[in-house]
């Protein structure tokens, strides 16, 4: 057994869990401090058993890593300024992820 | 040294977190991120020493273990309909427990 | 690959923090459920190498450590009952700190 602490943002963290879930990870959502840390940060606890923990960690990969996006100011601004604005690129989602060893797991 | 990672009921954390400090267990109960799961999940750590694991678990479990209890809805309800309403059974707590090796242990 | 897991006290989490950044310590901080527990614990999260480990406990150890502090009444208050209020030693601060081993750590 092992014990997968994913730290991923905010944003991924539906996709994130909602895809864990459906290939039957429990994961549980930690509530991370607001206002010190890039603004955002979700951490999840999920237990798995040895030979899943690719499986696991590919579901997270998947679905919150680094990534390009193209984000576009609304097009009413730039009609009212008399021209088109071209999209600009934002950096968004990225995971940092542990992976810990378990001794004991109890389910009561 | 141990840490144990304990996902319980918020409805349980109450007892679990009074019996573990009355038998001198240090608990820190961590804020879980409302709305995407189970409602109400917290999350405990405590460090134990090696041979206090099975006493820490015991407490865990005799106070947060899944059951089964009977609810009924108010009397006036059923009343109002001219009959008595049956108890319902309802599934309350569960918890699930990882037990984690630490390495190094420090109280500064 | 190890992560600390320290426990400390909101008041230091500040400096805590930007020390380890300064660092290079990455840091997630977690938020622990008010209410129960001594008010105003905060869980740190960094995962660091191994030979890291030493620097990363030296800074947690020098921001939060376990100390004295000397405390005034306003002296207004004093003034007001016609005598010089002592300052009294109240004590502040404090860690507990859990150094797990890492078996497996991604970026994505
Ligand atoms: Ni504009
Ligand atoms: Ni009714
Ligand atoms: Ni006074």
């Amino acid at each position: 057994m092992k014990l997968i602490i994913a730290i991923i943002q905010d944003e991924d963290a539906g996709e994130v869990i909602s895809n864990l879930n459906k290939a039957n990870f429990q994961v549980t959502r930690l509530a991370t401090k607001g206002g010190f840390l890039r603004a955002g940060n979700t951490t999840l606890l999920t237990g798995v058993e040895d030979d899943k923990v690719e499986e696991a960690m590919g579901i997270i990969e998947e679905n919150s890593k680094s990534r390009t996006q193209y984000a576009t100011l609304p097009s009413s601004c730039g009609a009212m300024h008399g021209f088109i604005l071209a999209p600009i690129e934002v950096n968004i989602g990225g995971a940092t992820v542990f992976v810990v060893d378990v001794e004991q797991f109890k389910k009561f």
